[in-house]
């Protein structure tokens, strides 16, 4: 007989997990980097070096420098920052966090209670909305197109919401190589967004995980640089360019905000290890490496794109990415999405439904957002072609593909 | 002008963190470890072999083995676990956590409400209780003696809980080198305790952080050892052994309570870098670090002994501890240790204040909590020296120390 604790867990817990059965056979969901380009060895090496210098710290919580974490990494990413995003930044406005969902979750934290509303990109990052879900927040999508969040539309809820005396907590936005729309905000609208929160009074929280996945030209510059007086919330991650699995990620934010962060997060800081081997590895070698990476994840974004060009015809829209991980698909109104999910996933395929990505669940309905990052070129090709045939088999659409009738 | 984020946070957040200062130069305070006991390169020389052989699973998230963590790594504590503590361990049952704090979390939030109580011994750690507090969670001491948590006294408050109709959620013990008191619970006791806990249908939490210090003989069988029915919920983690900084933690559960708790993890797993050089490290290198630590441990703890004693003569009272990294330390009744704490903080002494270790919190006012990890044996002897001055001279005790009149 087995202890029933289901009358002491809260009522309101998340579903049970479901054990893990390892990854589908063509893996097109999450935020899988390609896996060849994690410099492992390298990271290795980083460490040795800086054990020889700097070991005794790890018989320290926060290895001696307080909960923000290690300080040479604060002091790398600053200077990255000021570098590459035109964003002066102190190492003491750095908080390490547990790759950038903990950042995002301290934020959400601090700032949201049930009934809050977030405003934030009409398609989006399915890990926040879930969260905000969770939280009891509601949420306004702002349409997106190629420059980004739209600020005619974003100034008309700003509006709307004054008026109603029901201010959002804050305006979330992913404006460079946006999830999954892969668009990029452009100057003008970043300053525009900027404006718009003075004149309304509201926070800006900017993920910035994808900025270094953008395949030609600089970093724009930050909607925080822009910022003088503190109002923007920043948090960037070293998951998406070096990998997820080392949980490494920053939150960047005025120390009257920040410090305000600092005892949300209560689990005794981050793992020393990965920031050791970090600030060792990034100084000398992470814009080298992610301009490789880039080149890599490019020629995938082509081969998807190819691919799904090939099988899907006509029947698949979507614009070509400007950086990042992932492509946006419309496919035709009769496909529903969620279905496609659940029947592709039964056969191997595994995509992330465009439901769970869109703050309007039916407008995401028909959309699916597909990760080119882990698969290998032939993988994508032969993977689209399979979600192709699924589709036309349960959907009768795509018609023709790869030149045949179906 | 500085952006006011007053009115966006939430009304009830903790107080601001404070800049970090640096360590005290007598640093009596947290759980830190002998730093030069931290096998710092062998953990590299053991992240090079494991890196040639599975490096390829940093591309993904929870390196390929899902949200309970690296499958090496669980394998080695179930295999830790059932050799050490007669607990036998499915690696099914291990979540990986960032260190037992965030395990702590997790099962905090599966089962607390506002409201709700908890049962843990009297004296305690004050991690867990600020949590409750946070949580608004009401808690009940149990008196300690030598052979741990008193079990009349228990069966006497779960006989009133009962009869009034308000059972706590669950009863938290640290069972084995109990904090702060340093105390081991007797096997009769681990089993009346499990008794009690059937026969009142409630859960036990065992938080098993400090079982590998005790100085002498076996690791005690753990109570979630004797119980075949999944009423205990059990943690532990490698920061008091191998070092904090590392942030690596397990929880140990049957499946029908660990996949309600894993949801509740949000972070997107833990440091792969931390996993994987354990899970390298341990198998071959576990026991004896932590052999050698203890046998350094005890020496230190011998030295915190003779300086209190020395300094204090009889007005420290305490028990000679049986394993740890604490001397948990009885004042006069004039000595108030809040008073205490913040004085000698001042005059670079840090100490625990019992009242922060104590679910009575007068109770611990003339109590205090040294921790004797980190310092070396001359820092004990005089930091020691200086908290009996800096104590004489605020509270007139102690009146002699080192043979001197004071």
């Amino acid at each position: 007989m087995s202890f029933d604790f289901t009358p002491f867990l809260r009522d309101d817990l998340p579903p049970a997990a479901k054990p893990w059965g390892g990854f589908a056979e063509f893996n097109f969901v999450g935020g899988h980097v390609n896996a060849a380009s994690v410099p492992g060895p390298s990271l290795v090496e980083a460490l040795a070096k800086v054990m020889q210098r700097d070991g005794d710290r790890l018989g320290y919580y926060g290895l001696g420098h307080g909960s923000q974490g290690y300080l040479p990494l604060r002091e790398y990413i600053a200077q990255m920052l000021a570098e590459r995003t035109g964003m002066p930044t102190d190492p003491g406005e750095i908080l390490i966090t547990t790759g950038s969902l903990q950042g995002m979750d301290l934020v959400n934290d601090a700032l949201l209670q049930p009934g809050d509303t977030v405003i934030l990109e009409a398609v989006n990052y399915g890990g926040q909305l879930s969260r905000l879900r969770k939280l009891g927040v509601n949420y306004v999508g702002i349409e997106v197109d190629e420059d980004g969040m739209k600020m005619d539309a974003l100034e008309d809820v700003l509006a709307a919401q004054k008026a109603a005396g029901a201010m959002a907590k804050y305006i979330y936005t992913i404006p460079t190589v946006q999830n999954p729309s892969a668009t990029v905000m452009s100057l003008p609208r970043r300053q525009k967004m900027l404006d718009l929160a003075r004149e309304y009074g509201i926070p800006i929280f900017e993920d910035d995980c994808y900025a270094e996945l953008l395949w030609e030209g600089e970093r724009p510059q930050t909607i925080r640089s822009l910022d003088d007086q503190g109002q923007v919330i920043y948090c960037g991650t070293f998951s998406k360019t070096i990998a997820p699995s080392l949980r490494t990620g920053y939150l960047v934010a005025d120390w009257s905000v920040l410090s305000r962060l600092m005892p949300l997060k209560t689990d005794g800081g981050c793992g020393a290890l990965e920031q050791m081997a970090l600030a060792e590895y990034c100084p000398d070698n992470y814009a080298n490496l992610v301009a490789g990476i880039r080149q890599i994840l490019k020629g995938k974004c082509e081969a998807m794109a190819e691919a799904l060009g090939e099988q899907f015809g006509a029947a698949a829209e979507f614009s070509m990415p400007k950086g990042g991980l992932y492509i946006w698909v419309t496919l035709p109104a009769e496909v529903d999405t969620d279905r496609l999910t659940k029947i592709a996933g039964e056969q191997g395929v595994a995509i992330n439904p465009g439901s769970e990505w869109a703050a309007d669940a039916d407008y995401g309905r028909r959309r699916l957002r597909v990760c080119f990052g882990h698969p290998s070129k032939q993988e994508i090709r032969d993977g689209i072609a399979r979600l192709a045939e699924i589709c036309h088999a349960e959907f009768g659409v795509p018609l023709r593909g790869a030149n045949v009738e179906r």
